[in-house]
């Protein structure tokens, strides 16, 4: 193969990954992940859908003016990722792309089209010729706003061979630069999938032009070898998204697509940017801000994915370590470093310390992880980096605080469980509620609901010590569902290869020493983020009111 | 291909699946899941390793005597599945396993010797001819015991394909009826593997008498890919495990596997005996007994992988089913049904709905689980199917309760967190403890430590709420380590797959309306399940010092 053999990693962790149910993150969170995602090597972020709402605007136009540049809080980079956002392929669409991405110093726009008979009849209504002419007049429209555009044949899986090469062909005349071939419904295996890419570069008339990706569902566990295959057969851009997170079973995952190609590069004879060392770090990121955990036999980044290395015996002398062993921890960033903090420690100690974990604080926020961390540090003998991560996540990746936990007291254990919470509310009053309930979270549950007063229901509720010991800081993941919404009826959430969906499903996320602090706070966090989204999107549904539509 | 369209399920969540970190089960806890494994329909249960210890012979054994035959508990059934034991290549191994599966209605014994050169110098110290000889010596030998003979060459992977012939013919001349072929270190990729099945089918003289079967490991999230790529190219057994758990990042999944072979017949045209709609419910089942969670995005079972059916709105007009949607959670036992008991069901109410579920209680056992399920249900509004399996799984599957928690009082929340923690001891004293610790939790576990007082390390804690709502009985595991326990040399628990290994980590399963309860439930649960491993590991010692050696 004449092509290069270097394989564009697309990462789709704030886009297909953040329409998990529960995933939704705010923008602060997204733009911690997309600066991660930058020190990580990938190529593309794609880092939102503009058109979907004035806050996914704000959020990719943030991320494409200061992850998207030559520096990162002052710092250069060498080459700063290509920042795209979807858009469907209409004027409005692609414009508010452009508006979101244009900071960027390589800005992309991802357009699509859904091209099967069953989408052009029931969905588009529209023929195969206004199908080409629709693509011919977007991409090209989008084209003369920006040199890199991306267009998806929505469907692709079940769209007529030979119409789909007419597509392609369309797109890439008019100036598309990549060409993504979704696997929407993950229901394509290997060798199906590596056989059709092979087709498309066999049949369609000026492919060299573009550069062939491929975007895998897992709902079958075959999201990454059909990735790999599509590769193998001359696709040179992977759509993916870290812990394979995603609509239903997810989308093929950014660790497993990057590793399989690194340990395996003797077959693949292919390589990619990624710096392997840095996956472990942005796994847990990700897991902490979208609420989604990673089970311990997950490849690559589950907790016993390395686990012959620790507390297990090994048969030492009869098997050296190359026999059961294709990769070290050390590989994807897996080693464990401990006790590195106590609470003697110093700001300049923790700062540095930060930021070697990737998070380099300075100013207010630096203040406000430090003196917490003093207050956690006279609690615990030893802060592990995981301590740390925890630590700063709560601090850094929280909603605005409309209502605040201000005190907290209860009994449990034998009899009846009882709280008592004072809030702080957004109307500056404290409020003081005790009850009783089933156990000490449900009591202490059923006290801020007599505060706050949405009607939402508990849909998931888990506690993870993160650290080796029972002096653990405790955290807690809840989410919750919104039962006053009203179903949405438009298209503004449609996405080329997933279906279109928008959670009514709220996480919230708090860390204490304390696990019914933590409770109370997460529950807090997933009530202010209910209220945050809720408040934004009344003042822009008041905003389209006043506008023509476009 | 003029082979049967059949592709046998081999089962080895019993022993590679257990060997997880962590993942121990009791006795009954297998004999609840192989029960469960036969009313799947899986065509092979590998019920454990039996010459490892007297426990794991026992365990086998039990299974084979009950699930491994014409009627369980006096129900008929058609077709019980065939029992498996591994052995290693030596007559004392292939004896116990003889002897564990031999109450069968189908025994198998599954031997392997490494043939690789790797293992044949540094492990084995044999020669080609010798690894030959010792072949057919115990294949032979095993075969004038059992019919069934299933034979792995280890580490094939790595072993030269002249010699993997040879060793392989060598072992159907010898009588062996299954060829299962590994790959240990979860390095190939389905390409490779599918052409190392098809040279294997090309190349062995007498390969036709024999059944080909894979095992493949996850590492790079290839195991499910593997294996179907195997299944193409003539393989007609899969060794896999439920949620996909095993040694490091697990084995192929089971559900996995069976649901892409199940969608995609149109393009395999392979069956199996599977029933899928049992799948959720096993799944649920080994994640509770072995304490290894499954991740929201996890193909077929993770709790959203039809998430596009709940709480989300679908652009239903124009979208139909069909167009996003490749099975039904219906199909796979996803569907949720809903607040079925409260606390006016009676007791027959109660075990019919238990039996549906798939625990047919009768005697103690109901009378046991119905007295907790009052409890509880004085507590709670409404019972839900989850709430029932939490409660069963509670009761029935917990270690010998050397430690009883008698009662227990914590304060929490501002100040400082201090737990009174009363307990039942071994020698019938009744000991009480009050401490202060850094949360609730913390103060628990260190009260009961006092008591209790062994070298342990808490390695994890996670706290679930199985059941939407806020009432919902908390479901906690914890991971703990022994840390004075001497490391192994023996060879005890190698295993032809994964390297040999024994974890120190004991889990430990509570469940209670109150959060505080369940964890100093599933502490103590964790403590008492080490003290009675090692109390029959001391005991087999013992035993062991008396006999001349095999």
């Amino acid at each position: 193969m004449s092509q290069s053999d270097h394989v564009r990693i697309f990462d789709t962790t704030l886009r297909d990954g953040e329409q998990s149910p529960g995933a939704t993150m705010t923008s602060s969170e997204k733009l911690e992940v997309a600066k991660t995602l930058s020190r990580l090597g990938v190529d593309v972020i794609e880092a939102g859908f503009a058109a979907a709402s004035p806050d996914d605007l704000k959020a990719v136009q943030g991320i494409a003016a200061s992850v998207g540049v030559l520096a990162i809080e002052g710092r250069p980079v060498a080459e700063p990722p290509r920042i795209c956002s979807l858009a469907r392929a209409a004027k409005g669409d692609i414009d508010k792309a452009w508006e979101a991405v244009s900071p960027a110093q390589h800005p992309r726009i991802h357009t699509f089209l859904a091209t099967s008979p069953i989408h052009r009849e029931h969905k588009l209504r529209m023929s195969k010729a206004e199908v080409l002419e629709r693509i011919t007049e977007m991409v090209g429209y989008a084209r003369t706003l920006c040199a890199d555009i991306e267009f998806s044949p929505e469907d692709a899986g079940r769209t007529e061979m030979d119409f789909l090469y007419e597509a392609i062909q369309a797109a890439i005349e008019a100036g598309a630069t990549t060409i993504n071939i979704p696997d929407t419904v993950g229901y394509t295996t290997p060798d199906e999938f590596g056989r059709r890419i092979a087709l498309i570069r066999e049949n369609v008339v000026g492919v060299e032009r573009a550069i062939i990706s491929v975007h895998c569902h897992n709902d079958l566990g075959l999201a990454v070898a059909n990735s790999l295959a599509a590769v193998q057969n001359g696709a040179r851009q992977v759509e993916v998204a870290v812990n394979g997170i995603g609509e239903r079973a997810g989308n093929a995952s950014l660790e497993e697509v990057v590793m399989a190609l690194k340990v395996r590069n003797d077959h693949f004879k292919l390589n990619t940017s990624v710096d392997s060392t840095q996956l472990t770090r942005i796994s847990r990121l990700v897991s902490k801000v979208t609420g989604m955990s990673v089970q311990p036999n997950k490849a690559i980044v589950g907790a016993n994915a390395f686990a012959h290395e620790a507390g297990i015996h090994q048969d030492g002398m009869l098997k050296n370590q190359e026999t059961y062993e294709i990769m070290r921890p050390e590989t994807v960033g897996a080693s464990q470093s401990l006790l590195v903090l106590g609470k003697h420690s110093g700001r300049a100690a923790f700062a540095n310390r930060l930021a070697e974990l990737g998070y380099p604080l300075i100013g207010a926020e630096l203040h406000k992880a430090f003196t917490r961390f003093k207050d956690v540090a006279d609690k615990k003998k030893h802060i592990t980096d995981a301590d740390l991560l925890a630590l700063v996540s709560d601090e850094l990746y929280q909603p605005e605080e409309l209502y605040r936990l201000d005190a907290l007291q209860v009994t449990c254990g034998t009899g009846m469980p009882t709280a008592t919470v004072r809030l702080q509310c957004p109307d500056g009053e404290l409020r003081t509620v005790s009850t009783v309930g089933t156990g000490p979270v449900d009591a202490v549950y059923m006290a801020i609901q007599q505060v706050v007063n949405l009607p939402v229901t508990l849909l998931e509720y888990s506690v993870q010590s993160v650290t080796r010991g029972i002096d653990a800081l405790g955290e807690v993941n809840v989410r919750v569902r919104w039962d006053d919404e009203p179903v949405e009826s438009d298209e503004s959430r449609i996405n080329p290869q997933s279906g279109g969906s928008r959670a009514r499903v709220y996480h919230g996320h708090g860390a204490h020493t304390d696990v019914i602090v933590a409770s109370a706070k997460a529950y807090l966090a997933s009530l202010n983020r209910l209220l945050s989204v809720q408040q934004n999107r009344t003042a822009r549904d008041a905003d389209a009111d006043t506008q023509a539509s476009a």
